[in-house]
């Protein structure tokens, strides 16, 4: 499939289509159209049927969209139709609570393993936890394609090489900072904090 | 001061001048011109030149920003020269984690207790988790700024009416769903899940 005109903004708006659809199908829903799932999702009709016409228009006029066809395709779009191998760099709270977060996803995102300076803090979990330092030699005996990072900014940065090299082809990055990578390197970003800053700023205003 | 005017772009972006701005401080850099920020930060200098202006332009003509002042000022406006009162819904793992973060920024953000159908379930911290279904009377005895949510989806969405009533202002959702509140409460969303799919999206294309 061709996706090279798609614009950000759409491919942004793809999971959350894929969330409802997913939300229909917990309900049995079999079908929906246009104007039913612009109410439930809060979009006009017009863009629900702009963006999904993008990829090949899975709507049939007088029939609306077939709930589960679409989920599967936008699944397909979004890459959930394959496994990644993941490991968490970082085995505190924050890194543990996305480990499990995405475990909990069950949509073939399996993680393998976690990096920590001190391997020997947590033992309660199944998933192995080794030290940082052999993260480069596990990246050779195990491809991995998603790198989750929940170390403070320093570390984040210091261990982006060792990934780049190691074969890594996307981080998920939770440090308190924008890492630089390589072009062929894809990195998505959460910043938490600034997230409840612009909390704090609707509140106040 | 006067924020009416100021779109959601430019505040969205606020919260990464902060961030890049603290930094600096941490470094002793005590002025920085627009150019060696825009170079820092990966924006042009115009548009940093543009934002600030917009709340009376803290930069001098070849001297640069002030880079404590204009720290200050902008926690100003982004609401961080206060305390805010906050309790979390749910206490797994990513309620704790989240708990946690919050508690690491030590910016005026107070967690103050957790609340979760079984109360029982985590005893290790200094916080008090309390039982889901004593949120009302603790927010009439406990004047409360901001609810994080991260519990299930149905849960999420039936646990608002009691925070609206409870007179909490911000909710910052961690909930896989998309909460409707009402419009003097105000919500800001993380969908992980969401952001994961972004990076399997690009990761394919």
């Amino acid at each position: 499939m061709e996706n090279k005109g798609i614009s950000k903004a759409v491919i942004n708006r793809l999971p959350r289509y894929y969330r409802y659809l997913g939300m229909l199908m917990d309900r049995k829903t079999e079908r929906i159209s246009s104007a039913e799932l612009s109410r439930q999702m809060n979009v006009t009709a017009s863009q629900i049927r702009q963006d999904l016409n993008l990829f090949g228009g899975f709507g049939q006029q007088g029939y609306g969209y077939n709930v589960s066809h679409l989920y599967e395709e936008i699944g397909k779009i979004l890459g959930l139709d394959r496994e990644y191998h993941l490991i968490v760099i970082g085995a505190g709270k924050l890194a543990r609570a996305v480990g499990c977060y995405v475990g909990f996803q069950k949509r073939g995102f399996r993680v393998e393993a976690y990096f920590d300076r001190d391997p020997e803090k947590h033992l309660t979990d199944s998933i192995p936890v080794y030290p940082l330092r052999d993260l480069g030699s596990y990246l050779r005996d195990n491809p991995t394609d998603i790198a989750v990072i929940a170390v403070p900014a320093e570390a984040a940065r210091s261990v982006v090489p060792v990934l780049d090299q190691g074969g890594v082809r996307g981080i998920w990055n939770f440090a308190h900072t924008d890492l630089e990578v390589p072009e062929h390197l894809t990195v998505q970003s959460v910043h938490l904090s600034e997230s409840l800053m612009q909390l704090s700023y609707k509140i106040n205003h």
